[in-house]
């Protein structure tokens, strides 16, 4: 079995993006505006065809099975109004992802955003992440590490203010993919820069404070093959060891998924990283939407690179399924 | 001949550090405080020691013969104080890299730092890069895209504030390192995520905006392997070929280093980076100091790695000696 464990719907029908426009333009005339939830206008059906057309048929092209699935990242968008817009935004979202998972139980297992708001407390994503894992049957979240959309002027992940948070998480037994949103700072492109500048950074948040160890059953799986960190492998490596770091205890807490998109880099990442710490995914459909001129195939369609890689078939069969269901062992449910 | 692109003088004698606190101790009575310029009261025979016992040294132990030499990046910290502040301090660390490459003019070769300041014109920097180039002989300048450290609130590199600075780059014939310096932002740290995601972030300006094609013989440089950006090459080849960004084009104005320190980092940057837009550096003494147990190397004893690559003889001799005379013509004179 091939478990993808990161794709995003960023195939909605049209009835999100009005719903949420509607939202954005009452912000613009009243920044604290707080509204009511209401309701998102998405059919079935219309749910039926984004999905088919889209993400399941790539599914079943490649040739994978199951698909850990979530809202839309660029879409959160944290650093838009306040707490009240991103806790409707969310709410609706994640009962979208439950729709999709419930129209296709054997393809999509659901993941959920948190309502973070800039400044406000983790309380109301603790109670957004158990509604979504007891009453709905999640399976994980994404962690915003930097709500602000690229100011990153809140707190780090080492702060205390997440530990409502890494405790909710441990209780529950669900996993953190840690992945930012759009940037609204001119400094960095959303889907090149700010995605892969995040995963560093929350990286080396995680080696330099060594916070996870206080936490033991914390699990983080970060995105885009981990950033620049199995590039750097030596650098990380030989910093920890200057500095007294715990580098390999940091491997019992952290996952890097296979969202990189070239032969060469997959082959890196397999090379450096212990194959224990490797899930499968490929973000399909997401940042990059065509096709290598030079091998006739997605970009994105990283399976292949897995598949034409040097791993064994027991290690193969490790980052296609086994180490996913560690990681997400509600997935069994 | 082998030329280390990126070196900084991160050794420098006690009395550069007393001249820097009491200019930070005279800022935090007053935020606005110019005071004068001054002396740093340190002897040749300081230089002297702080170079033959670090960079010389292992500059000869590993057989390199010629150091791109610029003041310690960690320190430009171009976020403290004011105009007045950045304009004394870079003025006396650049006169101090001249003192070590005049003691030294068959080993170390001059590179400035500019007085960056945030919010305040690129004026100052333009004439303190033409003082250090036509007066005293320096062959390129570091360019710090954030002088913030770590905020992230000033102009991208794409924005016209800059091109008074491209356009004195071009006419002096000088290319910019693209540096951030030590980062004032808890989310950062300044040797690993603060300056991956700075080299990711220039990179990826340079890419989306396609700016630098306004400006013909603008040469960038772009440290640490350049981030992620080798890593995730396919990612931003597949953005660009979406998006319609002349990548191609871009590699006519950048250049990545080889500070990447591991042999499979290395061999990925020889792989999928053009040969032609790679310089051999190993930024010693600089960010890890340590001995790989692996391998009983240090870390940061990147001609090791590259010696090892399956490059040919004359592809080695393009890394590590032609292609750099190619981006810093003034090394010739």
């Amino acid at each position: 079995m091939i478990i993808d464990c990161h794709g995003h719907y960023t195939t909605t029908p049209p009835g999100v993006e009005t719903w949420r426009n509607a939202q954005k333009d009452a912000l613009v005339a009243d920044p604290n505006h707080v509204g009511e939830k209401g309701t998102v206008v998405v059919s079935d059906d219309e749910i039926r065809d984004s999905i088919e057309n889209n993400q399941l048929r790539l599914q079943r092209e490649r040739g994978a099975d199951l698909t850990i699935f979530s809202p839309r990242a660029s879409w959160m968008a944290h650093h838009i109004g306040n707490e009240h817009t991103s806790t409707f935004w969310s709410q609706h979202q994640n009962e979208l992802i439950k729709r999709v998972c419930d129209l296709y139980p054997e393809n999509f297992a659901p993941v959920c955003q948190l309502p973070q708001s800039p400044g406000v407390s983790i309380d109301g994503s603790v109670a957004e992440l158990e509604r979504c894992v007891t009453e709905m049957g999640f399976i994980g979240c994404n962690v915003n590490p930097d709500p602000s959309g690229g100011h990153w002027n809140g707190p780090p992940l080492f702060d205390r203010y997440w530990w409502p948070l890494w405790e909710k998480m441990i209780e529950l037994d669900v996993p953190g993919m840690i992945h930012v949103s759009a940037s609204c700072n001119d400094h960095f492109f959303t889907t090149g820069s700010h995605y892969l500048g995040a995963d560093t950074t929350a990286f080396m948040q995680a080696l330099s404070s060594g916070f996870m160890s206080d936490f033991p059953g914390l699990r983080f799986v970060i995105p885009h093959g981990g950033g620049a960190v199995p590039f750097h492998w030596g650098r990380f490596k030989g910093m920890a060891q200057d500095k007294g770091w715990d580098f390999d205890g940091l491997l019992e807490h952290i996952w890097f998924d296979t969202c990189v998109y070239h032969q060469p880099g997959i082959d890196l990442l397999l090379d450096v990283v212990p194959v224990d710490n490797i899930l499968f995914a490929s973000e399909m459909v997401g940042a990059v939407r065509g096709i290598n001129p030079e091998t006739g195939e997605y970009w994105d369609d990283t399976k292949i690179y897995i598949e034409n890689s040097s791993l064994t078939p027991q290690q193969k069969q490790q980052v296609f399924e086994d180490n996913t269901r560690r990681v997400y062992p509600r997935l069994g449910a």
